[in-house]
Order: C-alpha cells, then sequence, then structure tokens
C-alpha cells in the first residue's frame, strides 16, 4: 500500500486544532483526509460564552454537512470515516469554562465536549499553567477531575505546569493527554516537555500528540516537515507506539488579533509569551497537506502498522477508554 | 471618663461582620455604639450576584436611614459618628467576586467596596486560602493588587494561605491586613496565625483586627470576654499599639444553612471544616453588648489611648491611608 492509499485508508486524528471554524477550513480538512478533529471551543472565556461558541459551532456543523459531523464517541468517528465526512470533536484549552461548578462538567460533556485541558497557561480554580510558577492541583480541582472521569471528558495537559500535571496524571483514574506538545530535548520551552514528563506520562497510562507548532521546533518558522517527523521519533522513541499521536495545534485562518488575545493572561491582561512570526513546517503548512505526513512518516521508516497507530488508532484506544466505550 | 463616656465618645470601628442584614441587627449596632462596620457582600458570589448582594444592601441601607448610612471614606465614618449613625462599608471575603476581570476592582470601589479579602479559604484566581496547600500568589493576583493599590481597596488576608498572605504583604505599596484573625500562639488552628506571620504584617505596615469567634478561641464555645480580651493582649504585645484593631467576624442572625454555606468550597462542593456550635464569649454575644469591650479593655490595664486605639481610631488611620485621603 503507498502513502496515498494508506492514508486514505487510514482513521486520521488530529487531536487539537484551534483554528477559524469556516467553510474552506473544513473543506481543507477533507483534503487533508482527516476522519476526525479536536477542534477548540473555549480557551479564556466562562460558561455562557463557551456555550454561545458551541452554539455557533453546531449551527456551522449543520451548514456544512456534506463536509463535516459532530462526533461524541469513536463509533461516530467511524461512521465519519465511512461517510468520508471529518467528525468535528469540541473540546477546551481550558477549564475556566467550567468557573466555579462541577455541575458544568456534565452539561458540557452532554453538549459533546470530550476533552478539557486544565489549566490555559496560567492559573485557574483547577491548577496551574505552564507560563507562571505551579502550586500543583487544587482540590477543587481533584474534584474536577473525579467528574471528568466520571461523565467520560478527557483531561489535557499540554499548557498546564510541570507540577499540576504529574498530580492530575496520579489523580485520573483515566488516562490522561499532553494532545499537542513538543520535547525539551529537542528544544527547551516553556511550553515543551521533558524526557521525565514524556516518560511519565507515559508509564502511567496516559497519551502523546505532537504538535508542529513552528515556535516550538527547534528550526522555529524555517522548519520542515522532516523537522516534525524528528520530534515524533523521539517522543515515539520515549512513549513507544502505542501511546502516541497527533496534535498540529493548526491555527489556520487566525490573525494577529487571535494570536494577541491568546497571548494574554484571560485574553487581555499582562502578556505571556510572543510567538512572533507563524509559518507551519514547509510540507504541513495546511490541514489540506496531512497526507504528506503519512508519507514522510512512511519514508522516515515507520513500519505501516506504526503509521496507522499515530495517525489515529491510538486516538481511538484512547478515547474510547476515556469515553467508557 | 469612665467606660460607658469613653464608649459613647470614641470611634468604634468593627473590622468584620458577616451577619444577617435587617433591621434588628442595625438596631443592635446603635445599641453597640459602633460608628462603622466593614459588612460583607460577597464570599462565594461571582460578579453579578455580588452586585446583587449590593443593590440588596443599598436598599436596605435607605430602608433605614434612621440608623444606617453608607461610608466610602473616613470624613464618611466622622460624619456618621456626628449624626449617631453606624456607617456601612461594603467589603468581600474573596476576590472570587473580580472574575477573571481587573477592571471589575474600580467597578466595585465606586459602588463602595473599600476592603477585599484575597482568597476565601480556598484556590482562586489570585492565590489560595488557608484550608489547602497553597502555592502563593498568581501572577494574575500581582495585577488585582496593582488596580487595588491603585483604586484604594484595602487587600484582606484573613482567610489567605501563609505563602499567598506573605507574597501578598510584600507586592501590596498599602498597608494589607488580617480584618478578623486570631493567634496561634493561644490556639492551633488553619485561621489563626503565627507570631512570626503577626510581626511579620506588621513590621511591613500592615494591620491586625482581632475577632471573638469561638471556635478559634482557646475555650470555644466556653470563651468569655477575657479571653478576647486576652487574644486582643497577645497580639498587642506583638504588633505594638497602633497597628491592632477589632474584627469581630459576628454571623449575627445567621442560622445553620448559611454556615453550611461558607463551611464548603464554592458554597456547595466538599466540606472545608466544621465549626460545631457557634456561641459567641459571655459578655460579647451580640454587636449591642460591644460597650463591654471598652469596659474588659480598661480593666484589663489599657490606657484611655490605647483604647481609643484599638476600638477604632487604628482602624481609621488605615483606611484613610489605603483610600488614599
Amino acid at each position: 500500500m503507498n502513502s496515498v492509499q494508506l492514508h486514505d485508508d487510514a482513521i486520521v486524528i488530529d487531536g487539537l486544532v484551534i483554528a477559524k471554524w469556516d467553510r474552506d477550513l473544513f473543506e481543507d480538512m477533507r483534503r487533508g483526509g482527516l476522519t476526525a478533529v479536536n477542534c477548540t471551543v473555549s480557551v479564556w472565556e466562562g460558561f455562557q460564552n463557551t456555550v454561545n461558541n458551541i452554539v455557533a459551532m453546531k449551527a456551522l456543523i449543520e451548514q456544512n454537512a456534506d463536509l463535516v459531523m459532530q462526533v461524541r464517541t469513536t463509533a461516530d468517528i467511524r461512521r465519519a470515516k465511512e461517510l468520508g465526512k471529518t467528525g468535528i470533536l469540541m473540546g477546551f484549552q481550558n477549564a475556566h469554562a467550567f468557573e466555579d461548578q462541577l455541575g458544568y462538567v456534565q452539561i458540557f460533556k452532554e453538549l459533546g465536549v470530550g476533552v478539557v485541558q486544565m489549566c490555559y497557561n496560567t492559573q485557574n480554580l483547577v491548577g496551574t499553567g505552564c507560563y507562571e510558577r505551579d502550586g500543583g492541583l487544587s482540590d477543587f480541582g481533584r474534584e474536577i477531575i473525579a467528574k471528568m472521569n466520571q461523565h467520560g471528558v478527557m483531561c489535557d495537559l499540554s499548557h498546564v505546569g510541570g507540577k499540576t500535571s504529574e498530580e492530575v496524571i496520579l489523580e485520573s483514574k483515566k488516562p490522561v493527554c499532553y494532545s499537542h506538545c513538543l520535547p525539551s530535548g529537542l528544544k527547551d520551552h516553556p511550553r515543551n516537555k521533558s524526557d521525565e514528563e514524556l516518560k511519565f506520562i507515559a508509564d502511567h497510562g496516559g497519551f502523546v500528540g505532537v504538535t508542529m507548532f513552528a515556535p516550538f521546533l527547534k528550526n522555529g518558522i524555517h522548519s520542515t516537515i522532516e523537522d516534525y517527523v524528528e520530534a515524533i521519533q523521539y517522543i515515539f522513541n520515549l512513549v513507544g507506539e502505542d501511546q502516541i499521536g497527533i496534535g498540529t495545534d493548526f491555527t489556520q485562518g487566525h490573525g494577529q488579533p487571535f494570536f494577541e488575545w491568546l497571548t494574554h493572561d484571560k485574553g487581555y491582561a499582562r502578556r505571556l509569551t510572543n510567538f512572533g512570526e507563524i509559518i507551519n513546517p514547509e510540507g504541513i503548512r495546511t490541514l489540506g497537506e496531512f497526507p504528506n505526513l503519512t508519507d514522510a512518516l512512511l519514508r522516515n521508516g515507520f513500519s505501516e502498522t506504526q503509521v496507522r497507530k499515530i495517525m489515529g488508532e491510538n486516538w481511538m484506544r484512547v478515547l474510547a477508554d476515556v469515553w467508557g466505550e
């Protein structure tokens, strides 16, 4: 099976996309052969604005039902594959939308939210993000995790601080993930994860999605898809072939105002980081170029079985586990 | 001047009351000769419910204008004294009502909120309370303090954790307070403050209001006003005669449902503590018995000047400083 056939046949899951949601993007997802995508619908928003984002996303899915469908289960994802559509899984990059209400975990799960990052860059009621000193998981955070375990919402730790991450990994009774991260072994950065951290999550049954976000790659905006494969290989060597997947962090369609919002605490307060220019790695500049990744993995010596696992089957297994299927 | 005359003549300030606000209570404040009271209008509430509490308080003040008046400045407090009314100063016991908006500090100041406790018992966006592990002041918390300093809102640390408290004391450019606390030198309790903590806040220009909340007193519900005076004497010996005042923590009029709300995180989640039966110390069971405190202080050897300072003049000086008068 050549790389085109393999990509066409495989379940392809992107564990993190925070793009500008519109028909152009969904068309590009179809060009990229994506079976399902974890689409961020909350970062700095509170409860009601997050519900509003979900309303907007559901309307957009309905308007583009020829291209996409909402998915809540891995059975839904398989159906999307059969129908030739891309499954839209809603996720948060911040538990802030739960506000101070444990009961909101179930509310959002019922609306279709399947993955929630515990913190985004800074402290919230649950713990602390990776851009400030991290005092660890709060006791309220432990209660939130119990609710997420109960209702089947995966804990994501990509932007979470080291201490909070470790404590979430130990607290959760279900596998947790870094949905989109890179190894600090290749580039030292507050958002990248050390070898110890990557091994720790894997040793506790967790999952690592690998991002290609240029500012965190060794070669920055001069990276190519080969740099991305190098990072995948690096993490693969640490966590093995069953606990690794893709989480690109595509921001496709967004302009500078969106990045200003992302990189300031609460969306407007102090600046936390400055990405500078964002150019995705050559060869995978858009979601439509996703087939190039399957090709690059094969060219770099991954077996067909390994490529299928990395491109989506591993995500399917761990999501089914967390979602209680 | 005997104790009755002195109490009648003095500025008498209670730095923390969280009672059931109604006419009966205001009448008792008048019996107690109170010149001004820091009245809690937010604990677990978010922004809008806190505004609703403020609306309710303003209506109540208007309906009882023969007994009370809203105060925002020490000049207002002096006017209340002249008019024979009790000044109602609004305060929060939790910065939670600021939610994620730095701009809400000014909004609430303009509504008349002059004192805000940074955390109530547990972690919020600013720091962590005294009933769980405390990772310290967050960077957002530092921005909140800058706004509180700028607009003249006093930082209160009574229910705040040790590490966050220390960092707020160091961060604030204006004096901060424990508005209502007791020394752990007399009884070890998560809510009580060590000698080191009491000296630290005083050495940095801060202020200590002494509570008589029975569960934190050495003799618990069997305490008398003499136990309260012992605690005042203990703190007086540590911080001196200029940085000490009264903050009773009267909960007058509230029943068990209110205490259940207070003692659970967010008002409903896990239990944080259990006060058990609450009986205020004999001799100061109600706000109306406040004159007994002036008498007890005099009987225990405090000079008239010291009693005036403890009963209200010290609060007046530090509030004028923080409020930028």
